[in-house]
């Protein structure tokens, strides 16, 4: 036991009921047949969902404000001039996506911070700092890429201008999707002391392992690879197959190569996808002239992901010379493995064991929010267990009683982080650039 | 030889600079970059292309009438109360199509029936029946399926209000797109007599032979299967490759299953391709849950196609449980083998010899609207040459000297019909149902 805090569960008047009602209740905003969500940023259902959040903060006391990117922050100052610890999440979801995924880590940041607060009043804990609640906009990216769109402009990754003229494939912008959703605010000075954020795992290694908390310690290296296939349009009748060009059959081929691309690897080392598939023209009776679609890598590894990519170049030039067409490859999005700091972590480590639970100390193979706030704060990222590791779907779940752990270890964390803990820790960052 | 008519070029005041200037001006209407066009049916560019046929046909005295599902016809009635035999095409396109395929056939059979209405004020033929020239709605079916839409509805095959409620990916309708482009007409009775045709072939067996004019004595089978591939979304980066259940990397092996069903099969018997595939939800990090796609089978023999419908069948149920997705399939648009009548082709052939051209009898691999009007009436398909065979790109190309031969075959088949020469034949019919 390496326990320092006098902090424990037993100070913090959490109320689980009323935490798994307001949790639940986030599910009626863009509710699907089969009990997932589809509440894409900057939709009329994400605009709903951030004013009940607003309304359930505002009710707490916290004074809410959104930023020029439609973060929107709700603060609480009890030391004049302090910085702020932030907590959060995000409630926009891929289209029939899970209720889960970012959503609990903002319900969970709410009642976390209002049980800290109520300790706060109450004399029992001394605050270094103030506390804001999150709710990050666009984490997902589906509607307006890329992802995690929000927190990094609000971290300075992002260009605010250009982010704001990003378009959906109607070509509505960002900056139009913020003002629909009353969501366009203003600039916002905010100094930031810490970022804590709690979400579902998404895999099943806390599943398999029967531990109901995850403490994140690094990020997976990520890249994209945007893929186009040109071949020739011709008639799905007339044209003789041998003069064909078709581009669909060899981004076909593409596709398989990408996922069989795992078996040059160790189990569970590297994950490959395609994700975003389209065909042009796209009719019945012609033979497809273009291909464009997106390959996603990932590993715990840099090397890995780069030895991934070259082997999918050389096999993809080799087949556009066996096909007769053409492939081109251009590299995007690429996310170096990040680091969080090791007080960050041991932080996590300390509030689970606090609160009676164990832990495991892991690497998230998604992208979150607290991967591009770990670059300017030091950052502590729990998860709590996804069932049968399902996630961006609707049979995404988590128990009643995985998501109330989680909020009592989130709680125990935040009261540490607002105490000073983190205090003197440097944020995390690149382990490869 | 068995020329029993008197008929000849000769005979004929057709202006070959003034067809080939018609011709190659009506590229204008949805010109694309690279020599194309790009003119589905009720664009403003396809509205502006009938709008302009209408006026020529006008211009050389033609009574000018659009039927309900927007068929457009030119008639001169020499014979009052008689019978027209129709001859004419298609001005729609593919996207980024050729400029050749459909346009061709209708402004060759203006200038072959002004010819030949010539001839008739010269009292050179003595007319049966009186004559049409057709432009037939919408035959390329990409932006409103299916294909051979208008002519299927002329003698219908096809309900005429079910037709004009189809809509297109944006939710216009048939009628709404007719209205647009001043096209929704009204019912015309018009008992027919006969119909010719010239298109190009789009195949390549005309060029190899080194043959100017093909006669089409049968379409190939053709069926079109839909077909659903359904998997879990699932997180790009989150879920292990062992949990995923993609529908895309599923689909994608469909797509390489139906190339390699010719395999089965002897050379050049049978085509097979996929041409539509929509992947569900699209997004670049999340493992598709659905691809839905459209395979089309065609063969000069039913037999082939039923043994490659089965094959795939089989394979797609394999494919299933192999990657724990379901794969349903769904047969559509089936399209019998269609005989032209024996004297029809007979006598396509006859208007090739008397015009001093070689000319070879052959199956139409694809659709065309004669396949339907051949249901109802006596009709004659002539082809011309195809550059390379490619058809339904920006590279479809047929010279000059083949565009004008045809049309001179088309004139002498025209004076011939108009003549009576098919008067006692019986309408085409299935082969196979």
């Amino acid at each position: 036991m390496t326990n320092t805090s006098n902090n424990n569960s037993t100070r913090f008047g959490l109320d689980a009921e009323r935490f798994l009602s307001d949790f639940h209740h986030t599910t009626i905003y863009g509710a699907t047949d089969k009990n997932g969500i589809d509440r894409q940023a900057g939709s009329d259902e994400h605009g709903a969902v951030r004013d009940w959040i607003e309304e359930q903060a505002v009710a707490r006391g916290f004074n809410v404000v959104t930023d020029e990117i439609g973060n929107i922050f709700a603060l609480k100052e009890w030391v004049p001039g302090a910085p702020f610890v932030l907590v959060g999440s995000h409630l926009d979801s891929q289209p029939l996506g899970g209720r889960f995924d970012g959503t609990y880590g903002v319900i969970a940041a709410l009642h976390a911070a209002s049980a800290v607060d109520q300790a706060v009043t109450d004399e029992l804990i001394a605050p270094q700092t103030n506390i804001a609640v999150v709710d990050w906009f666009n984490e997902e990216g589906s509607r307006f890429p890329p992802s995690i769109m929000g927190s990094s402009v609000f971290v300075g990754l992002f260009d605010l201008e250009k982010t704001l003229q990003t378009t959906d494939p109607d070509g509505v912008t960002v900056e139009e999707a913020l003002t629909h959703t009353k969501r366009r605010g203003t600039a916002i000075d905010l100094p930031v002391a810490g970022y804590a954020e709690i979400h579902i795992e998404q895999g099943r290694r806390l599943e398999r392992a029967g531990i109901p908390i995850g403490v994140v310690d690094r990020s997976w290296y990520t890249q994209k690879l945007l893929v186009t296939v040109t071949g020739e349009q011709s008639h799905t009748g007339a044209t003789l197959m041998s003069d064909r060009r078709d581009a669909l059959v060899a981004a076909s081929h593409v596709v398989i190569m990408v996922e069989e691309l795992v078996d040059d690897f160790e189990p569970e080392t590297i994950v490959t996808s395609v994700g975003k598939f389209d065909v042009e023209p796209n009719s019945p009776i012609v033979v497809p002239r273009q291909v464009d679609l997106v390959v996603d890598i990932r590993a715990d590894d840099k090397a890995d992901v780069l030895r991934a990519r070259t082997l999918l170049l050389e096999r993809m030039d080799r087949l556009a010379t066996r096909r007769s067409v053409t492939i081109d490859a251009e590299d995007f999005d690429i996310r170096p493995v990040q680091r969080f700091p090791e007080d960050a972590v041991a932080l996590g480590e300390k509030a689970a064991i606090d609160e009676g639970e164990e832990s495991r100390v892991m690497a998230t193979l998604a992208g979150h929010d607290s991967v591009a706030l770990n670059r300017v704060t030091p950052s502590v990222m729990l998860f709590v267990p996804s069932v049968d590791g399902v996630s961006h779907c609707e049979r995404e779940f988590t128990s009643d009683e995985d998501l109330v752990t989680g909020l009592r270890v989130l709680t125990n964390l935040v009261s540490r982080m607002i105490s000073g803990e983190l205090a003197e820790v440097e944020p995390g960052g690149s382990l490869t650039e």
